[in-house]
């Protein structure tokens, strides 16, 4: 342990709290953990050599230089009215919660959110992971700057309003194209077969993304209005799946347009 | 060239044909290329070092061993009817069109499609690509995933049914994915933020397919019933993107809502 290490208290046990506690804890000390069920704080803790936790906000260690607070949205506000100000530097890790929720109870505030999609099951290394700041002021953003930088490489200063378009578009980019797998697999498991014969497609697609935009690289049915195979696709779809791949159609077919129009208007 | 390599004709200048052509090329020896457009012929031709191109299917070699149409599928029946039977083995690569299509005209044929998203611009190498195969009876289906193993280390014996099931699978877990980063390009374009800050995002969310299946790792605002966030998300978002946000949200809660319901009736 490093004499001018910081030393961090980690509120919270969750997917985002546990990334950020195993990405800190080569880098700073880990005086303490909090969660609301002992259990969850102390496995926790243990999993990443820290000597202390607690289910009580009113046992939280007072004199540390950081306080993440990874808990769900809701209950960060509950969190900093629990718990007096004690000049140290407070933190949230959420795409949804502007800086003013913390700003209003605390000097020195701000958020570090890792954009990413965390499963406790899948621990991911922070160390590639973009982590957009922000703090209360231009003092603090440094400050929270600096200290994201011992977690991730990739470090951006971005205001309450960037954050959450950036969170917009990650729930397009990762929780809806996630779907569109579950759904895929859905259809195959109808008949018995596998949802692993997709990965080399699904593989080949995000590749693509190295290189081209993704609207450059938009294939199939939709992207070249090849409307007999898309009615026969949508007779062997009920319910939801019919709903959606019209409607995503319809949209893949509108970009296409668009940039058609582009195309004409630039020669 | 060795002696006992299968002489193939190659129809169509496409994505596919492309692929397909650059996969043969060490396995086989490419006789003729045809396009409609003798440029395109000449080009792919050239491409793969074969002497003979052609835009004029009446000038077909008519000796070769095997014919790959790889056309669009509307064109796929007028090569076949313009063309007599020649006792070879001919083959479409198309995923939506059924074996029948050239079984009326064809004593031997079949079907070679390589599930993958092609583009010319990101040429795909077809070795680690999954290729489904079938004949228009026992003997060709053997015949047929004999030449697909020149071409793909993952061969699968697949009828039309299953096939119009994977393909109808792969437009959701390819095209419909991708255009998810489409949509998620053009919120973040809207306030100039870039699509590049998603990679390591999307990067890790198909990692996660490695190991989980894509229902066990969907995470989000929808997927833990976050309506507050989702509302924010909302009120960023207007015409199509807005109503695919909500479609999509809704369908994401009744996939995980069906699987705690599941999950109760195990318990």
């Amino acid at each position: 342990m490093r004499s001018e290490q910081k030393r961090v208290v980690i509120v919270g046990s969750g997917n985002v709290a546990t990334s950020v506690a195993l990405g800190l804890r080569e880098e700073c000390e880990l005086v303490q953990v909090y969660s609301r069920h002992i259990e969850n704080a102390q496995a926790l803790a243990s999993k990443v050599g820290c000597a202390d936790a607690t289910d009580d906000l009113r046992r939280l260690v007072a004199d540390a230089d950081v306080y993440m607070v990874s808990v769900t949205d809701d209950a960060i506000g509950e969190v900093v009215a629990s718990v007096p100000d004690n000049g140290a530097l407070w933190l949230h890790t959420s795409g949804s919660v502007p800086v003013s929720a913390l700003a209003g109870a605390r000097q020195r505030c701000g958020v570090m959110w890792p954009m990413q999609s965390f499963s406790k099951s899948m621990p991911v290394s922070m160390a590639d992971v973009h982590v957009f700041v922000e703090g209360n002021n231009e003092a603090t953003t440094a400050q929270v700057a600096e200290f994201a930088g011992m977690l991730s490489r990739n470090v951006t200063v971005a205001d309450s309003a960037k954050r959450k378009r950036l969170h917009v578009a990650s729930v397009f980019a990762c929780n809806f194209a996630n779907h569109m797998w579950t759904l895929a697999a859905e259809v195959l498991e109808e008949s018995g077969l596998s949802f692993d014969a997709l990965l080399p497609l699904i593989r080949t697609t995000v590749e693509k993304l190295e290189h081209l935009r993704p609207l450059e690289s938009q294939t199939g049915p939709a992207a070249r209005g090849d409307e007999k195979v898309m009615r026969g696709h949508m007779e062997l779809l009920t319910g939801d799946k019919r709903e959606i791949y019209a409607m995503l159609s319809r949209s893949i077919r509108e970009s296409q347009r668009k940039t058609e129009d582009n195309g004409k208007n630039r020669v």
